[in-house]
C-alpha cells in the first residue's frame, strides 16, 4: 500500500509572534506547507522555518495566500485570473529564494485559507492558481481536497495532484469541509480522531457531520498546526502512518 | 574600448500608479533594475515590467529595498545583518519567479534608495547585502558606486561588480553623491549632462560640485527614471554610447 | 431650488505618486472625499491633502476602503460585519486626526471602490458601514447611490444621506452603475456629459446605457478624479452648478 | 505621597496572534499603552483591547510606532520631522476612533520601541513626536524616561510628562536602558525585581548594571507585557503600589 503522508501548514510565525510547537510539528510531519509572506511569514521567519525543515529532512511546499495580513488570509478576495496567477508566482519565487539558499527544492503547492476555499468552490480560481504554478514550474505537485473539482482541474492542466483528507475538520456529505463558523467544524476529540484514522486506513471512508459515510482518495492527511491538541493528534497519526 | 552600459531603475509602478515613460526608458537602456515589491512593484506590475524587458531583449536585474512602501524605500532603516540578508533573498526570489515564467535570467543586483546609500556609508550593510546575494546566487553581478568601499567589499566577497557613475546627480569631492536634500544635487540641464558624458568618455573624469575633477571607473551609467527630462537625457546618452 | 454639490475623490497620493491635478480638482469641487490609508493616502499625503482642502474652504469627507493597497481598494473582500465596522472606525479616526490638527470637521463619509460597490449590492455590507459610521459619529452624512437600497438602509439607521449621481459613469436601467469592466462604462465625451447635466438639472433624469430614461434624486454629482478630462468635465459642471 | 501608576504596553494582538495574558495584565495595571496599527494592532484587535480597557476602567493611552510590521517597530527608521509628526497624528487619530466609540478619552502617549529609543537619544525625534501630539491635543500627557532629555523637551513644549522607570530592564549609569541585545538587559528574577521596587519606593534609587546607584523621578513604572513572568512581576508590583 502507498504511504500516506502527513502535511501541515507552517512558517506562520510573523514579527515577534511564534507558534511555540512549530518545530515539534515539523519534526513529526512529512510535507511542510510554508507561508510565503502574504498571510504570514516575514523574510526572517521564512528563513528560520526553511532551516528547520532542512534540519529534519522534511519536504518543503509553498502555502501561498491572498494578500491579507490583517485577516491571516482567511477572507475571500475577488481577484482577476491574472492577479491570482501573479500572487502565486511572486510567493513561489520568494519562498524558493530561501530554499535555494539552503540547497533544497520546492516540492508542492497548497493554497492557503480563503484562496483554498474559494478554489474548492470556483473553477476559475482553481485554474488561475494552477496556471500560476504551471508557469512557475510545471513539475510541482498540488495538494487538493480529495474528490473535489479542484483535483480534477489541476490534473487536466497537467499538474500532479495529491488528494488530501482533513483529520481535524468535519465533512459535509458532498465531500466539502464544514465551514469554520459552524459548531463542530473543528474536531479535537482524540478518540474521535483515532476512529477517523482507522476508518480511513481500513476503507478510505470518513463519516460526515450528518452521519453518512463517504469514500475518499487519500495521498496525504492534513493536520492544522493551530488546532488545539495538534501535537497529540500528530502522535496518534504517526502511530498509524 | 569596453562598452559602457546604461542602467535604469524600473518596475516602479504600483497599484494604479504608473510611470508613463517606463516603456520608452527601458527601450533605450541596457541594464534594467527592477523593483521587487518592498518600495514599489506589486505582483501585477512586476509581471508587466518583466514582459516589457523581455520584449526589448534588455538585461534584467533586481532592485531590492528596505520594506518601506510609504517612503518609497528612501528612508534609512536600522536592520541587523541577517535581516538585510533575508530581505535580499526574499526580493531576489520573488522577482526571479517572474523572470523564470518569461524564460529569462537574473543578471545583476542594485540596492535601491536608502539601502544603496546606507551601503555606501556602512561596510556592514554592504557586506550583508553581498552575503544575501552570494547565498542566493554567487554568479550575480553587483552594481556599485564607482571607487567606493562598496565595490571593494563586494569584490572581496567573490562577487563581480559593475562600477556605476551617475550622470544626473552631482558628486562630492570624495566621490560620494551630493545628498538629494541639497540644492544642485539633481542635474537636469541637458548641456551640462552632455558635457559630463563627453568628459567621462574622454578621460573618465567628472567635475564635482565644488569644481574639482575626480577620475572614476565606469562600467555603467545610471539614469534615474524619475529625473525630469530623463527621456531627453537618455537620448543624449544613446548618442555617445 | 436646493444647490447640487460636486463631490470628488481625493487624497489618493501615495508614496512618491501624485495626481498632478488634485489641487485644481479640489479648488472647483464642494465635497472632498479623502482616502484614509487603506487603498491610498499615507500619513504625509493625508496631511497635505487636508491642508489644501482647508486652504480652499472645501468640505472634508472620509473615503474609507477595504485594506487593499495593491488593488487600490477596487477588489471585493469578504469581511464580517464587525470587521467592516472596525475598518470604518479606524479610517475615520485616522483622517479625523489630521482634520483636528487643521481645525476643521469631518462632514460626510463615502465608501471607496469595491466597498461602495459591494454595499450597493449587499445590505449587510451597507448596514455594517452605516453602523461603523454611526458608532463613530451619528451626525455624519453618508453619500450613497441615488435611489439605491443603500440610501434607504442608511436613512433607516438614523443617518442623513446625500443622493449622488455619477456624471462620468454609464447607468443600467435599474439605476446601478455599469461595471467598469464593460465598454462604455466610463463617459469622457464632453458633449455627452453636458447633455447629461442639462437633463439632470431640468428633469432629474438620466439616460441609461440601453437608452431608457430614469428619474433620480440628486443632492450631489460625483466626478472621478482619475477620469481622463476630469478637469474639463469639472469646468462644464461648474458652469451649470 | 503621590500614587505611582503601573503602565503596560497592550493592543499587541495582530491577525490570529494573541498575547494570552493581555486581559490579566490590563486588569492589574493602571495606564494602558495601546498599539495603533503600525507595529501591531489591526482594527479588530484594537477594538477588542479598547473594550477590555473600558470594562476594567483603566486609563487608555496611545503607543504609536514607526511603520514596521515585520520588525514590531523595534528597528530604527530615519524619518524627517514632518514624517514623524504625521505618523503620530495618524495613529493617535485611528486609536481615538475606537475610544470615541466606547465613550472613553485618550489620556496619554508613549512612543513604542525604536521610536521611543531614538527619542531618548535624538532631540529632533523627541521634538517631532511632541509636536505631533501637541497639534493633535495639547492636553495629552507624555510618558518619558525618567531624568532624560526627552522629559525636559516635552515639558518645554508645554506638554505634561510622566516620568517612567523600568522595573524589568537594566539601567546604565547615565540613566539610559541597557540595550536589549546585551546580556542582562531584561530582568526576570523575581527577588531582584522585588528588591528594585523596595529601593525605588524607599529612596527613588535604582542600582545600575555596573552596581552604582542613581536617583530617579517616578510617576509610573513600566512593565513589559512580553517579559517572561510578567504576571508574577505585576503581582509583586501590586503588593507595593
Amino acid at each position: 500500500m502507498k504511504k500516506i503522508l502527513i502535511n501541515i501548514d507552517s512558517g506562520e510565525n510573523f514579527s515577534i509572534y511564534r507558534n511555540p510547537i512549530e518545530e515539534e510539528l515539523i519534526k513529526d510531519s512529512d510535507l511542510i506547507n510554508i507561508a510565503c509572506g502574504f498571510h504570514s511569514g516575514d523574510p526572517d521567519n521564512l528563513r528560520e522555518t526553511v532551516k528547520i525543515i532542512k534540519k529534519y529532512g522534511k519536504i518543503p511546499g509553498a502555502h501561498p495566500s491572498y494578500p491579507d495580513l490583517f485577516g491571516f488570509g482567511r477572507r475571500s478576495m475577488k481577484l482577476s485570473y491574472s492577479e491570482i496567477e501573479n500572487i502565486i508566482i511572486y510567493q513561489l519565487g520568494a519562498l524558493s529564494g530561501f530554499l535555494k539558499v539552503e540547497g533544497i527544492t520546492l516540492n508542492h503547492v497548497k493554497p492557503h485559507g480563503a484562496l483554498y476555499n474559494d478554489s474548492v468552490k470556483d473553477e476559475v480560481v482553481t485554474e488561475a492558481i494552477g496556471r500560476g504554478v504551471f508557469l512557475f514550474d510545471k513539475n510541482l505537485k498540488m495538494i487538493g481536497l480529495s474528490l473535489s473539482k479542484q483535483v480534477e482541474i489541476w490534473k487536466k492542466m497537467g499538474l500532479q495532484v495529491l488528494n488530501e483528507v482533513y483529520i481535524d475538520r468535519a465533512y459535509n456529505d458532498d465531500g466539502t469541509l464544514v465551514s469554520r463558523e459552524k459548531i463542530g467544524s473543528v474536531i479535537t476529540d482524540l478518540n474521535l480522531i483515532e476512529e477517523r484514522i482507522k476508518n480511513l486506513l481500513k476503507s478510505k471512508e470518513i463519516i460526515t457531520i450528518s452521519g453518512n459515510r463517504i469514500k475518499l482518495e487519500i495521498d496525504t492527511i492534513c493536520l492544522h498546526s493551530d488546532t488545539p491538541n495538534s501535537l497529540e493528534i500528530l502522535k496518534i497519526l504517526r502511530r498509524y502512518l
